[in-house]
């Protein structure tokens, strides 16, 4: 299959990330998207390309309008007030306070467009932001041309980024845009699969009343693992959407045998859903050695995984998400992609 | 006036903020307090007196009760994890997250209950908080006894506290406890007169729906201006509410003629509500040389703040907020004491 890389993703490098009371350079870092390239040639897995420019249309079809506006004036306006670190919200606008104004300072802004302190601008953050949504939208525009997969190597990743707000290393949701794009461009129902360690709250959130886009979390129980405020098995979908979201929250230590048990029983959802397409929202920080999770995947279960994702037989879109543990982040993530390959 | 103060406070010391991009140490510190005891000392203003010790009954009047369990066991839950440094949170529950379902783990229950990363614990935190909450509480007593004012020399603050989260420096509202303690002892109507450069947001949110309790807030410009996600002019009340709370958002740079305006504005709201005990929030980071702040108050401006509240006639507790210039926090807090004393 072929793959898809942005060099722009080396701009978004430097930023710093609040955790453990304590602000840390982020686990989130150029080296991640450059191991799993280096790996994609060394397997051979297909071609390499740069990815088409694409306007904000199709982010606009999933994301508020003013905050992609906002994404590409905050580091300027961030910079304009003499900071030179890491673009980071100080507030935010919780329970009891306001939503419905949109605040005009940048320290304002970052906090209404965020969730956390983990989403962070530098200088190079929005060219990288659109690099990796031109390779979702690239790669997605292969599989609608007929190609069985494609694997868009996005980074930044996108699933904690919802509507109209940031967060979790994430700014545009690559997956979402990219499964709304493959509704608009042909395919009548699309399913999203993701399998990162995380729960993916944005895309839950943007499809969450949709009938037509069937979103499947595979993740770390939300009561102790981030993002905490979402992930829980009772979210099935609201109006249009009941029925077409489905979480399955593991708890710490979970190892492949029950962990594929989920991904069976995904699969199992996927197909009675019809899926003309399926995206794979493609995290590796499953892995027993990954720094910030708490699952015990080996590199031999990855490719496993996309085996079991092949046999839906449908057409497949991966979007790389997260996966920390840089030394076997190729080795886990190609893995996925010979996997599904039957190689 | 008498004066409350505990030296619990002291405890809560060496802790960080995000601010900038940045951990800082925070402008809140055990200084500040210090400084205005030794002001009030210098001028006579009255005795300083430790407060008696008061249960969580009163608090709880006014905050959540698992907020409260919380506040108990914050520090211990996050050393428990191996921290030392500034508990803080990391992710919130923003729109598009639950609100529903308070989860386990200590990274996620302090941004449950927070706002912001700028309300964070430390070993002696908790002790400050409920020295302090004993001193709003022992001046309300005093007030309620007969006094006709007295000074609850508080720290932490407790303004931006919500009926459910923490946030700016603040734990548990000592205002609002002490409002609500006045109502349920004797007071039929409480106004509560802040006057902190912020939003008191906590205490608006606390009282929004209430008839009986009047809020009037002279504050920084919110669009701006932290808080930023509460204090525009709209905010009114709801329900029984309605009408019994006034926001008065200045721009930058105002000084006190204009402040002043507000003020009296403020003043004859508390005079038609007919209120029987007037709560001030009393913050000074209104100083022209504040360093996180923008008015231009200067420090022969606080006794006429004191003198106009003094005009209204009515039992008058104050609550020592917010205010970092700590070489004038002295003069110019205890300056509206002795304006408000006339002498
Ligand atoms: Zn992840
Ligand atoms: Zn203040």
């Amino acid at each position: 299959m072929k793959t898809f890389y942005s060099e722009a993703h080396r701009g978004h490098a430097g930023h710093f990330e609040l955790a453990g009371g304590r602000l840390v350079p982020c686990f989130e870092k150029p080296v991640r998207a450059e191991y799993v390239r280096a790996r994609v040639e060394e397997v051979g897995l297909g071609p390499v390309l740069a990815p088409k420019s694409w306007s904000l249309d199709a982010a606009a079809r999933v994301h508020d309008a003013g905050y992609l506006d906002f994404l590409g004036r905050a580091w300027d306006m961030w910079a304009a007030e003499g900071n030179h670190t890491t673009a980071l919200a100080m507030t935010w606008p919780v329970r009891g306070l306001r939503n419905d104004i949109v605040p005009t300072s940048i320290e304002a802004m970052l906090g209404y467009y965020s969730m956390d302190a983990g989403a962070g601008f530098m200088p190079g953050t929005y060219a990288a932001i659109r690099g990796s949504l031109d390779c979702a939208l690239t790669a997605a525009e292969c599989v609608a041309g007929g190609e069985a997969a494609a694997f868009a190597l996005c980074r930044p990743p996108g699933h904690h980024a919802g509507s109209a707000f940031m967060g979790g290393y994430c700014f545009i949701n690559n997956a979402s845009v990219a499964a709304q794009w493959l509704r608009d461009n042909g395919a009548a129902r699309v399913a999203i699969l993701d399998v990162d360690y995380h729960h993916g709250n944005g895309t839950q959130e943007i499809f969450y009343a949709r009938g037509d886009v069937l979103v499947c979390n595979i993740h770390g129980d939300p009561n102790t693992e981030y993002p905490f405020f979402l992930g829980h098995v009772d979210e099935t979908g609201t109006g249009a959407g009941e029925g077409a979201n489905a979480n399955y929250p593991l708890p710490f230590g979970t190892d492949f045998e029950s962990w594929g048990a989920a991904l069976d029983h995904a699969c199992g959802r996927i197909e009675a859903f019809g899926a003309d397409v399926v995206v794979v929202s493609l995290g590796v920080d499953t892995f027993e050695r990954d720094p910030i999770s708490h699952f015990k995947l080996t590199s031999a279960d990855y490719p496993k995984i996309g085996a079991r994702i092949a046999k839906l037989g449908r057409p497949t879109l991966f979007v790389f998400e997260g996966g920390y543990a840089v030394d076997e982040i190729g080795i886990n993530a190609v893995g996925v992609l010979t996997g599904f390959e039957g190689r």
